[in-house]
């Protein structure tokens, strides 16, 4: 993606653009004193918009950001890790609004306009009088340069934190979107135990900024998949203040496409953080589906190649195994036809007309080794294409999940 | 499933029915000298039906043994292990086809009474010198004990053999229906890299055995799970040679019924014995979907859960974990409301309304921590019932298929 306009901020995070804080506390929700709760707040109402996980077994906290992000401008969002408050029925959901309520009597704000996140372990309720002291911790600790902290809090199973930001200008002002994310493992296309927070300084209405969300989202964090496992809290929530002073962006500025290119790119980087963190993992593959009849044919051959544990297995070894890709296509309910499928492997061709090219294994396999690849499919019936970035499947991935 | 009037024949198989013959040789497609090569053989042409995967990358095998069923009467299937004939073009549907041409001309029969089936890894060529010589051997070696040699040499990951067979009595005469089956990996409904050959001496014609052998297999091999992937050579092939020398059974005889419910059973244990042997796998888990809207939302809801890699790996690790199946049923696309849903443990209850039941988790872990159990969910919606037998997923699965 070239992005001439956008550049990156180094080191930038969920606290870039302009009139936003943010703070990272632990309050003992997690077992070791670990960081667990964070805070982003909007210096004014920002606009807002969200995607949220479409299990239908949804957490309290999403049901009630679900409810409070209809009501219009909000001043930010209270988040905490290790519990997801989800199946905690009518409990959990009081919970969850208490966190709002609790928020908004500290910081004499009204409770709907702040959003709720939660992420951790499912089934449990949430140690409310610990809450309740982070929540008051967490505002004292409201900084402008903050964002490393609130990254670190929002962690569970993450190795590192995951936070981007780029700049670019609208009418000789600078415009910022930035952001930061949770997530490595449950992670499959419309969303995962993945939490994203992007927070701009533009000047934007609603409709216009739930369009480039939705829009960026497709683009991003629905093209990328680990387990094949979607989980109950999964929410991206983009903040737009308005401060940087720019005239109202509308859909037929020039601009607005600016906008909505940079969005999509900051979570296209942030969504191949999660992927690159995936439990376990030691390979992130790009597979890339082309020719299909129809984009849900391309879409579904893609999604089958990415979820199969023996193709994904096949790459924790090292071993180019197309057999078991030609498999995964045959089952994945697209319209092809064997004898027409290439497949490439970093642009090596691999399979000619569904059977093996005359490329040595030797040189496949070395492809395979690398932590980086790309896998091309040609369907060479159409013009349909669809991406997906996936990962390996490791013998860590299962040590890392069996629990206790 | 209560059979009385059929009784398991111990150490029963593919040559416990009257009038089959069976081999095993090795022959030197598998590189370290194991058995290869099976070959059943019906004394008298028999009835013939089958069943062959629903991935559209069909193996060269398959492609023609779903020709030759079609023609009428069968005198035997050719079996190779060691290589899978799939993903080689026009030249591996000649290589089949030689496989039957030259077992014909050595047997002084027709190729049109003969099927062929192949098991092993995509994409090589067989080597067809070897195979010619096997096709000879397997002749010389045919006898009418020989089940245990044809169900050894159509292992390739397996670690132990299957086979089963079943005697009931219809007016006075005794039938027999026995088979053997091979799979351990690649195991998901409709077909894995499963090989299933049933051979009866029951009298029966083209029609009633082929929608016999449908209901059968929708109850058994469709009904298990290892690893979500669906192969390119699966085959559920049944013989029926008349040997017993009962009246032809017609679908509106009691016997019918008897007949049917023998040929379920069989599959079924020969279903169970290709889970319990799966790669790899230290659980064997009944997943049992009440109580849904419509069959397919239970379905959705077994499969969603007995895919989850999330939900295999905390079984794994003894790990009860029931929210990781909570939010399985949540993104299976089964219609379900989360506070009617109730998840038992081999019948302790685990979760009631969506939440937490009051069922200490140390029982449930010790449920879990069983080599069998069975989770039951009720949706409380309807009364659509499905079930699927699965497996945990562990660090062993992926060290087996990692490859080279």
């Amino acid at each position: 993606m070239s992005i001439m306009e956008a550049k990156v901020i180094k080191g930038g995070g969920i606290t870039s653009a302009q009139g936003f804080q943010a703070a990272g506390v632990a309050c003992g929700i997690k077992p070791r004193g670990e960081k667990d709760m964070a805070l982003i707040v909007s210096d004014v109402p920002a606009e807002v918009a969200g995607t949220f996980t479409t299990n239908v077994v949804k957490a309290a906290p999403v049901k009630v950001s679900m409810q409070h992000i209809r009501n219009g401008k909000v001043r930010g969002v209270i988040i905490n890790s290790g519990c997801a408050n989800a199946c905690t029925g009518v409990g959990g959901i009081s919970d969850a609004k208490e966190m709002i309520q609790h928020l908004a009597n500290k910081s004499k704000t009204k409770p709907r306009e702040w959003l709720v996140c939660s992420t951790g372990r499912i089934g449990s309720r949430l140690p409310m009088p610990q809450v309740r002291k982070g929540i008051e911790k967490s505002i004292a600790k409201l900084k402008a340069d903050n964002g490393v902290e609130a990254a670190k809090a929002i962690m569970t199973t993450d190795t590192r934190r995951k936070e981007f930001a780029m700049r670019f200008k609208i009418g000789g002002r600078k415009v910022t979107i930035g952001g930061m994310a949770k997530g490595a493992g449950m992670i499959h296309p419309n969303m995962a135990t993945m939490l994203c927070f992007i927070t701009t300084d533009a000047c934007i209405d609603k409709p216009a900024l739930q369009s480039c969300v939705d829009d960026a989202v497709e683009h991003s964090f629905n093209r990328i998949s680990v387990d094949g496992d979607t989980s109950t809290n999964d929410s991206v929530i983009v903040m737009a203040n308005g401060k940087s002073g720019t005239n109202l962006l509308k859909s037929y500025h020039p601009q607005f496409g600016l906008f909505k290119k940079t969005l999509t790119h900051v979570m296209r980087k942030l969504a191949r953080m999660i992927v690159e963190d995936g439990e376990g993992i030691t390979r992130v593959v790009d597979v890339v589906v082309k020719g299909a009849a129809r984009v849900q044919d391309a879409k579904a051959v893609a999604l089958a190649v990415a979820k199969s544990e023996l193709v994904k297995t096949a790459w924790t070894g090292g071993d180019p195994n197309w057999g078991r890709i030609m498999c995964a296509i045959g089952y994945s309910g697209a319209r092809v036809r064997e004898e027409m499928i290439e497949i490439y492997y970093d642009g090596l061709l691999a399979v000619v007309n569904g059977q093996p090219s005359k490329t040595p294994l030797v040189k496949l396999r070395k492809v395979v080794g690398k932590p980086k690849f790309t896998i091309t499919i040609h369907l060479h019936l159409g013009v349909g294409e669809y991406s997906i970035l996936t990962t390996d499947l490791t013998e860590e991935y299962v040590r890392i999940n069996k629990g206790e």
